[in-house]
């Protein structure tokens, strides 16, 4: 765990240069507007530790696969999302020394996240090798107000010397990705265009041949006022900018402003890429960067005003929550069906930048309550599109009859990942993907989806699981041998309770909407069987036989699901037992250790019970809450958030405000020493969830919105917006209860709490006290 | 299964080229001489289907590790046999048309590996493209009868014209390995000499500095007469030779012979290595090649006559043990302790060339039935010099105080595969380790190597066990988790069979050796004590608690071990069940699918019933061969030889005899579709095992030779020659009986068959009739 980063409300702040953890701080303080995005490297040249980071969205490489030992199956290459044109860099020579913050002695250093603003500021004096010394002052954007735009706007100032500055801005394509398998280059230039004070530098990707555009213009302040600096073209094959020869004086203020137009043929046709990028640079020509500037904070404020989640009396907890909402808006926006959510965001290229099963399982009940259904949805159809391909991905394994396996990892619906314990062995993600869609027709009321489109899905996972089941002689019962569930540090288990019991119930619930449709929409229903040719009687007699007969692991004396067969044959130790110096286990151990102790690294049961609670009664959960938690060592990010609203769940306070914090501030602390690599963008999303399904005991049931609050001691009160329905609300909880306020000028809202139903009009809001 | 060979009893024969076959072709017809081998490539240039290989013995290159995803404990580097210079180029240029069989008419076509004599022959006449005809001739061979020597000889005759050929004949270093890693090159060069008529090449490997001389000069022939043909020297970084102009008549003969020298530091010091080539040549020069040949034929008959295996009645099962035996023969002599037996010999690049658990399990047993017991004494001390490597392998993944896991594969000692599921948790090679001591001794008598060597071996492999077990609660015993056994088609399992059979034994065995050694050799026993800080009361009374308290999977109803625990619970189909389209299943399921299934690799439980069948009775062996050989599709080479011995033992003729031709002619059949990877060396001693402790029912119990035998009904009688306790012997089995015949000149041999004990007298024999 790493404290270096000063607690504010709305801040992310670095006060003294850390180069030891730059890596981590370019992580902490990326930028992103859900278009495109960046982690916070400097403009100018740094030979210190650091990772280069310019990522697009959509646009990804198939590396080719690298793997020891290929085992049938396989997939050719790893979609990887890339490192693209770096628009950031304004480097800066005075006189025959490169600025280098590296190389220079520190003087002072502070670097702030704005969160509340959208923008990144770095300011900083050094005394360069020679004993010049210079101060910076650098700030920077992705518009958020017009997706399309970046500024940065970077001021030099000598501090003990005339002299000249020598600068270089521009665009450098020469990029890679430090994870590329075999240190190949991803990019080709497309075109290199010079036209009056614009630049401009297309590049395409090898194999995929997405166009990214990335154009600019610049312009020098001398103390505020605009002046024109010695300049020359600078030109690589994949690069374009500008070498600027500026004279300056001790003290005088020296500012660069670099506009940027930022487009990828994910959005504008290849032909119209130029044009595009020319019309994007020119609307802002009449404009200062102060005006683009304030377009873009004041987008900032409107999200804030829909999003905010407010903790009173805990600036700790009230940061970490404020990163990661702010975070989350940064990634993604909802507006594209054939945009995911990475588990990276614009953070870093681990995981290839690609979907997994956190979208299902934690984005989308994060963006159901709190952004428009349209979201969700264009989630779920970004699954529904893949279908085709996961039938092809399940005949690949040897299923068939529209058998689907969706991807364990995938950028356009194929499986990129080569792990054969994960790739071919997790396949509870199936099951997320079919709770995903109970979930939002739960949470919207959205029939529709089911019919259009959400049945297919369903009958081609029910179908699956049908065929990967066997039944067992000895056992008399049917068995799902072979998985890895959700807890990653067990490999090729037979009976993961979790898989099996998800596994069932998408079977069940296939069969119910079924029945349900054949009622509400004969026409419909008619449709499903046509389009998906289902066997009716046979295949869901299939399947109901299965969901009667399905084995599921337990142990009755303990009163405890068991994680999987055998898991009682471990030896029982505790995570209290284990010497911190073995922290994180997946840094220290060999995996076969890892594999045969009993330590757990994400919800795995638990998060069984966490989706289905209503299966369970309070006592079955507390039990094996105590079980589980004991022996979970959150080396997920994903783990916490779910621990912690099963806590909050029990009236387990400080282990739900512990998990809590866990969870928020995973990265700002670094729990699990890898935020380096990148942000853990996809559990943000839980975090939200474990202060409104945790502490507020959010959850919706038929109609209502159903609150069971708890408030933390270490807060004075909290409150946060959500949407249900279409209805905008705000609910504060403090000490005196809920307030509820209902921010639709024409509907109510039905809230349930301490035990009552009560009525919130439209446009007006209640106060409810725990009578109790 | 491919049968395009010809059956015969000395000779392997491909009549008509196969160019479809090629690479497998190249494996079969492969030469050695323990010091060096080749694939057997083309001498002339060929454009077709092939896989270069020239190896040396000992020579390896620690190639960068290539892993999808990392897991703590991989080994940085694979250590690969290198493929090495190429010797044999004879390219031939026919006016401007290069002589290629890939683009040639082939009028007809012979190879021929001929096995007594242990040289390789081709002949073919083709028809280049413009309509010239050539008839070529080549023969060559490895000498064993100067392991420094190797020659080519290489006919060629113009057909139908006159003109000129131009001969290119050289050493060729720049040699790539087809599996390298990330495409490197493993050589550089280091010396490159023209001295009269010799040229010399000599190339080191990076990292591992190994030098690799090769030399050689050549003699022209022009219908049988030496000439000497114009001739300019060729030579390019890597490259020596000579560029020959000849001009020819149809119908004249021309032969070239080149004869070569190949050392490698690691027999000779690099200072002098030019010189020790220039003596190996210069030896030659007084002689012919014909009186080379002579030498190596001389030698090989040598060989024959103390390790043939004659079956009479049955062509195809006799060529198959001679090519079992031959290829054995090529690839080790058992005189250098630093050399072991890579699964593909001198025949492909497959599994990097290393040692693996098969020298333990399959050659070992081989070389003390049928060479000086010096030579698997060199096998153990292999072991024993790599004690310390297996005790740092150990503390890489987390054991302590002295306990050993010797790796997966390896070149020096230090593990160098890197798929967790194996090289972390395929541990019983452990007890295979143990248990090759064990049979060393029972075999030889040779007691004095536990003393010396092997307790150090089998405490450190003790202490192992004792950490790698844990106790199980709720089973009240000890458990091994996370385990893969023999049996690869299955990973990570829990209590495999085998693995905690074998474990225990080692245990037991160590304090058995322990309290003998006591009693026998107090200052030994007390020595060792020192030497391993044995702690006796205490280690010893964990180990035997683990004995006594070691749980064990069985299935009481069926009579039967278990694999693993759970194995039950998988859909129990049968191989006869199986499509035919899908096998092997390993080139056709994926990874999932088939560690679902029952399908079983390689003997797993058998294996353990074969090495400790004198625990159990007939029955229960029974009962487990006929469960688990319905279940196992022998994917692995190591297989059917264990089960070709047990179905012997078993009296079940007919699965021997079909087991014994699976293993037999597993490469010339091609029977798991991977035979132009290589030959499955090391397996080949388990074929000549299912013939002798198989149907002959072969056993040594105390200072007697055991025989049991049975004579398969497709054949008239087989022999064979042993070694046991330096008396070497041949037996001989037809259906009158045995017949022993005692070479030896001084000892006696004391046999048991049929019931009774024989004594066989100094250079005497007997017959022993079965009076049953």
């Amino acid at each position: 765990m790493k404290e270096y980063l000063k607690g504010d409300e709305w801040n992310i702040v670095e006060e003294g240069f850390n180069p030891d953890f730059n890596k981590i701080s370019e992580s902490i303080f990326s930028l992103g507007n859900g278009r495109f995005g960046q982690r916070a490297n400097f403009e100018e040249f740094y030979s210190g530790e650091s990772l280069q980071g310019n990522y697009v969205a959509g646009v990804y490489y198939p590396d080719k696969t690298k793997v020891g030992w290929w085992k049938n199956g396989y997939p050719e290459y790893f979609a990887k999302v890339l490192n693209s044109i770096n628009w950031i860099e304004i480097d800066i020579k005075v006189g025959d020394e490169r600025l280098d913050l590296a190389t220079s002695k520190i003087l002072d250093f502070k670097r702030t996240l704005h969160m509340k603003e959208g923008y990144l500021e770095r300011q900083a004096s050094v005394q360069l090798p020679s004993g010049k010394q210079v101060k910076i002052h650098a700030q920077r954007f992705c518009s958020i107000a017009n997706d399309r735009l970046a500024a940065v706007q970077y001021t030099v100032t000598p501090l003990n010397f005339d002299g000249t500055i020598e600068v270089s801005l521009g665009l450098d394509g020469d990029v890679r990705n430090a994870d590329a398998n075999y240190d190949e280059h991803f990019w080709e230039p497309v075109t290199r265009v010079e036209q009056d004070d614009c630049r401009y530098l297309t590049m395409r990707t090898k194999k995929t041949a997405f166009d990214v555009s990335t154009a600019f213009y610049y312009r020098a302040y001398r103390n505020g006022t605009l002046f024109q600096p010695v300049a020359e073209s600078l030109t690589r094959e994949q690069y374009v900018g500008y070498k600027l020869q500026i004279d300056v004086r001790e003290g005088e203020e020296i500012t660069l402003c670099k506009i940027i137009a930022l487009l990828s043929s994910l959005n504008v046709a290849k032909d119209d890429l130029f044009n595009e990028s020319q019309a994007a640079l020119a609307s802002t020509k009449a404009n200062s960067y102060d005006d683009l500037f304030m377009d873009h904070k004041r987008a900032w404020i409107k999200k804030w005003a829909e999003s905010d989640l407010v903790i009173k009396g805990d600036i700790s907890a009230q940061q970490a929550i404020r990163f990661n909402i702010f975070q989350l808006n940064q990634t993604y926006t909802g507006e594209d069906p054939r945009l995911n959510i990475g588990p990276k965001g614009f953070t870093g290229e681990k995981y290839g930048g690609a979907t997994h099963w956190d979208t299902e399982a934690y984005c989308i009940p994060y963006y159901l309550r709190t952004a428009d259904s349209r979201v969700a949805k264009n989630l779920l159809l970004y699954r529904y599109h893949h279908l085709q391909k996961a039938i092809e991905n399940g005949e690949k394994l040897g299923f068939t009859d529209g058998a689907a396996l969706y991807p364990m990892v995938t950028m356009n619906g194929e499986e990129c990942h080569n792990e054969w314990e994960i790739t071919f062995e997790e396949i509870h993600r199936n099951g997320s993907i079919a709770y995903a869609i109970y979930n939002y027709v739960n949470y919207t009321g959205d029939r529709r989806y089911l019919a259009d489109y959400g049945m297919d899905v369903l009958i081609a996972i029910a179908r699956f699981w049908k065929q990967r089941v066997n039944w067992s002689e000895e056992k008399q019962a049917y068995v799902i041998l072979g998985v890895t569930g959700p807890n990653e540090y067990e490999n090729n288990v037979n009976n993961n309770w979790y898989t099996n019991t998800i596994a069932i119930w998408c079977m069940k619930y296939t069969m119910e909407v079924l029945r349900e449709l054949e009622a509400e929409s004969p026409s419909d229903y008619q449709n499903i069987l046509v389009r998906t040719q289902l066997d009716i009687e046979r295949e869901t007699g299939d399947w109901k036989q299965i969901v009667d007969r399905m084995y599921l692991p337990e142990n009755k004396e303990l009163g405890i699901f068991l994680q999987q067969d055998g898991f009682m044959d471990k030896e029982q130790t505790l995570v209290s037992d284990l010497d911190s110096k073995h922290r994180p286990l997946n840094q220290h151990w060999s995996w076969d250790r890892i594999l045969r102790s009993v330590f757990i690294k994400q919800a795995d049961v638990l998060q069984g019970l966490y989706f289905f609670e209503d299966q369970f009664d309070l006592e079955t959960i507390r039990r094996n809450f105590d079980f589980y938690e004991s022996r979970t060592v959150h080396e997920s990010s994903l783990s916490p958030c779910v621990h912690a609203i099963l806590a909050a769940k029990l009236n387990k306070e400080d282990k739900a405000y512990d998990l809590y914090f866990r969870t928020a501030r995973l990265d700002l602390d670094d729990y699990n020493n890898d935020t380096e690599d990148g942000l853990h963008i996809t559990s943000m999303a839980g975090t939200w969830m474990s202060v409104v399904e945790g502490f507020a005991g959010m959850r919706v049931r038929g109609n209502s919105v159903y609150f069971s609050p708890m408030l933390p001691k270490q807060w004075d009160s909290y409150s946060f917006m959500m949407n249900f329905r279409d209805i905008v609300f705000q609910v504060e909880i403090s000490s005196e209860g809920i307030k509820v306020s209902n921010t639709n000028a024409e509907k109510d809202l039905s809230v349930h709490a301490f035990n009552r139903y009560h009525e919130v009009k439209a446009s007006s809001q209640i106060k409810i006290v725990n009578k109790q």
